[in-house]
């Protein structure tokens, strides 16, 4: 398929390449264009370009403000993309966003899927992500060969976009909370002397055997804080996405303002740039443990 | 081995019919005799007469009031145990009586473990229970045998009893924030017209594929509440025990602190006896959702 | 002074009526036009028009959204002031928008100055608002004639105008706080069958006997939430921009973010256009008392 | 009237000098005589000798245990009051021990009537209490005198003893509550570089007036948190009581257990003998500002 991919940050690189190896005809585009040219696809100059003769543009940029530049701005590829084109916005973003380009795309006769995913770099790279897609059960169809070539599993969530942008945020509230419940559970059980690691190794062997809980609960016990694999200023950035489309439907989210209160708490205390999972480092450190204080 | 056995209760009932088929002699009691007399092993009128010619004593029983009662009462087994007999306190309990235990099985030369289990009636029956000890280390390689017959594993926490007991409560403190999180993650996503089939059945084939998280995530979606297997009071009960043990050596655990909230919002509107995983069904309700309101 | 007016709401039109009594010349403007004609004053036809040759430009409008529009909208007053003219707003909004008009009319070489205000409309009436500033000195200096007219005291908070609105807004909060834990205690004695009068009547002779305590629990405890003084959205409104501010800072507000769930979950259950008092109400009903559920 | 007084503490021994000097004959009973002695009254040598010949028995002690050794301990006063005399219990007390102290005194045909008073030390000094009883009316009417020569006004809140302690308790809850909200409004509007004696100033000449409000936000402002008149662990002790009560009720009160979260994060790290205004100081520490961190 002609595709046109936008944006080749730490996650969209390899993405790009996966498409590529699958045998699909990209035109790229980065902002900073050095990144783009060593991967032996075609380079376009903006946005723009590389969404104009595309059957489906993917985006995959760092938030909200980076999305609407490269859709809407100047050499944006909403004015560029031709009819029946498809736009598959594969980056975290605001469900209001993803509102808006469902919205602006429809009066366009363009396509918008919503197809964010979870998985680190690493993931990304071995083809190992998960596709959370959202949109017209035709146009998500139509993706499904790319979905292949980036991930082990696409889960087509329903017809509105937002849906797949919701869930993939409720998703990273989870992970959050599962950082910030062991780490209140690690200092508990480390006040009275167990063994972290041993501690670990039983959650983990029994009721709590997922993948969330084993990375977490390594990072944390081993303090292992940097360099940051996801870090806690854009962690604190998607927990307010959750809770901001929590807030337009009236949705309460006592943990998730349990989890934004103590993000700002390490951000206060210089802790902006390491991995979130130094949530759990916070909580210690509120009890008087190690660390920060 | 001989082994006096107190506390034929829904979990205690199997425990003591598998360590009667592994072979070991069995002594027990129960307050409501008739309860201990189908089991086909002998049966004491007193917890002391269970105790009395016992080289272990396990207790299996409700709180910490009954332990109590059953250990220091009028026929209790601290006046009956022989030197050197050992009593494995097997209930989920607070640290600060399993403290007072050591205390006082050590000043009248008897041997103290904490071994509470992890696994609901079916697992007990099932031999599939997880056992968490704690305590003098040739104490509890004594009680190994025990251990195999009544689970699936043995994880060994350290050398003071009080140990296992904390991780006990702190790993229902853990599965109780599951079942606070998926609540507020569930509400959130419901509102956005997700379904909440497809969004479980997404999050435990990815990240959350842990037996936790598939077993409580079914019983919200399906809002199966009643019978409860483990009733909301008693959950409340637990995550007490937990922020009693966090208080007294002053840690904070404020997502406990929500879950507590919530627990005695519940019970405030009728819910005390249904499943613990009705801390959802609050969550929900709170977000306008069906249900309760 | 030649003062142009802009917002005649509920508080806008009592304070444009005191400036004319007290001998200013003003030129009012307001959405719909026909609550500006029987104040007996010049009416513009547009903001642009109201500011045009005013020494000071007071606006008192919604929320950020209306004074957006009316300063960088069609025919705005950002565009229409004279140099050296003073903006002086006097709604509760962001701080966001606090320094970004700030930065713009500098930018115009016009003045702005900040001047929220505490009191509800009777208070706006009798003269009895309170007024907090901040900018320029020489400028706020300039705006006294009218504090004055509109207000029993003014209250200077320093050289930068944000200073004036994080101060209103974590007022605001501060009153919600009042609101919330009043109806905490007063669940808790109305469970032991205390008398809530009572109760209040205590409280207000003692330690609590501030104006806002006297307010609110009287609204509270005879449940009298419509009509609405000030909405709860409204107030939702204003927790959440101070909320804003903090992040802004790296500031954790834990008791915000329980006002902000219990707003929420009101809205959730149908009380949007009741008084905020009824968060206390919210708080009732979570403990199993009359009302809401 | 004949009047028994156990416990001469910081609040104890000017409540009894304030007794004899307004006339009453007292007999006083300390653990530590010597304080007991220079009051110039009689001094008994055990509570049961202070209590075998009084109208009424006055308790002022530290916490429930004190108060229970004095009553049900070895010579406590349950066993040597005479029928029809009465109980005053003044102390901070949970909910649960005023309830079983009217069952027990009523078996033994005795009055009780709980007294807890409002007031620091110079304020019983200076006969500035404020005193919440409640009770049989007529045993509460005949304790009248005492209370007038105690304290500047006497609140009477119900027939149920039990009742006036939750109203003691949910008092120190507010007051607890105006310390968290202040230092988290202080902490915002400090990061925005308001001077911090300006916004109290502001404050508490407007809707915050209450002595309250004055008292707390001085000592955060000047952060004089030493030497402690009310320190933070007995604060954290108050707050478990209310939130006790509340429990046994079924009432959440998500605004204390931040402040139990709080209190038990300044005790972590090193705060337990400051005074409980230190609150605003975690809260402080945890936006990053000055102070512990």
């Amino acid at each position: 398929m002609k595709v046109g991919f936008i944006g080749l940050g730490r996650m969209g690189a390899p993405m790009a390449r996966n498409l590529s190896k699958a045998g699909h005809e990209l035109t790229v585009y980065n902002r900073t264009r050095s990144k783009a040219e060593h991967l032996g696809v075609q380079v376009a100059n903006t946005a723009a370009d590389a969404a104009r003769s595309a059957e489906i543009v993917i985006t995959m940029l760092a938030d909200d403000h980076a999305l609407e530049n490269v859709v809407f701005g100047h050499e944006g590829i909403a004015s560029a993309m031709q009819p029946g084109a498809i736009h598959v916005s594969m980056s975290t973003i605001s469900v209001a966003l993803s509102q808006r380009l469902a919205k602006e795309h429809r009066e366009r006769k363009q396509a918008y899927v919503a197809a964010p995913v979870f998985g680190r770099p690493q993931a990304a790279e071995a083809v190992k992500l998960f596709v959370v897609a959202a949109g017209d059960p035709t146009m998500v169809k139509k993706c499904e060969p790319l979905f292949s070539a980036l991930g082990q599993r696409t889960f087509f969530m329903g017809d509105q976009p937002e849906e797949a942008n919701v869930v993939k945020l409720s998703g990273n509230f989870l992970i959050a909370s599962v950082i910030e419940c062991l780490g209140e559970a690690l200092s508990l059980v480390r006040k009275y002397n167990v063994d972290p690691e041993k501690y670990v190794e039983m959650l983990t062997s029994t009721l709590f055997s997922a993948p969330v809980y084993k990375t977490y609960a390594d990072l944390i016990v081993k303090e292992q804080f940097e360099p940051a694999g996801f870090r806690l200023q854009l962690g604190l950035k998607d927990v307010r996405l959750a809770m901001a489309a929590a807030e337009a439907q009236a949705v309460p989210m006592p943990v998730a303002s349990v989890i934004r209160d103590h993000a700002l708490e390490g951000i206060a205390n210089g802790m902006s740039d390491k991995d979130w999972s130094s949530l759990a480092q916070v909580v210690a450190s509120n009890a008087g443990l190690n660390g920060r204080k």
